[in-house]
């Protein structure tokens, strides 16, 4: 059951929206306004590595510094109350694009807390050939 | 910008009720509850492997014949209009439980669209230890 409207000037509406932003800022290198939606006290968690960066200046670090010529495209905004989901392509220079996953929670217009997925290609176990096709 | 209000009786409640009863009836192998959710049509992906089924009849066996004593639980769903999320914890047997997320498109209360991500893990590569911490 949902707590809020997702419509403008909702909470619903406000969590998309700052999800727009998060991307935008972080793909336009706008390290002000990025850093603009996050609460200082934001946590930022890798489950697939087990690594937490704590706190909006460390975070803003972890991006400045992040190697590579990166660049990140929203595929699908999903917003929800306090909830937000981001489906990212992700590129690094001339690279073929691969997803990403963010969970972002938003409070109050802030983004207090964010848990990134970078799902990586393997080989599909046999047995099911039968019932998929590949592309 | 959302479609819709997200409360019972509207689409995006719909969309979160069919998203939770999704992973509900798998968990509890109640095919016919299941595949009642699917449209007839539906596809499902899964990029990291290339893999794509198409069709309730050929993802209901697909489902049904996937080895292992799995299980599924919801640990978020998001949903906004037409379009799902569900952050699931995985696990086979008493192994560790591990993340997987899918997104599902639902139009007039069916699933039509499955893209799921099983995300592996993997070791940090250096040169950010000063910024994170492990867990």
């Amino acid at each position: 059951m949902s707590r809020w409207f997702p419509v403008d000037g909702t909470p619903g509406g406000v969590t998309g929206d700052v999800v727009r932003r998060f991307v935008a800022t972080l793909e336009a290198r706008d390290w002000d306004g990025w850093s603009a939606l996050l609460h200082e006290d934001v946590v930022y968690e890798l489950p697939q590595t087990r690594e937490r960066v704590r706190g909006r200046d460390t975070l803003l670090r972890f991006n400045r510094e992040f190697p590579g010529d990166w660049h990140l495209r929203a595929k699908r905004v999903v917003a929800d109350g306090e909830h937000g989901v981001l489906w990212l392509a992700a590129r690094v220079g001339d690279s073929a694009e691969g997803d990403a996953v963010a969970f972002l929670t938003v409070v109050d217009g802030l983004v207090t807390e964010v848990v990134e997925f970078w799902p990586a290609g393997y080989e599909p176990p046999p047995g099911r050939e039968h019932l998929t096709e590949r592309w």
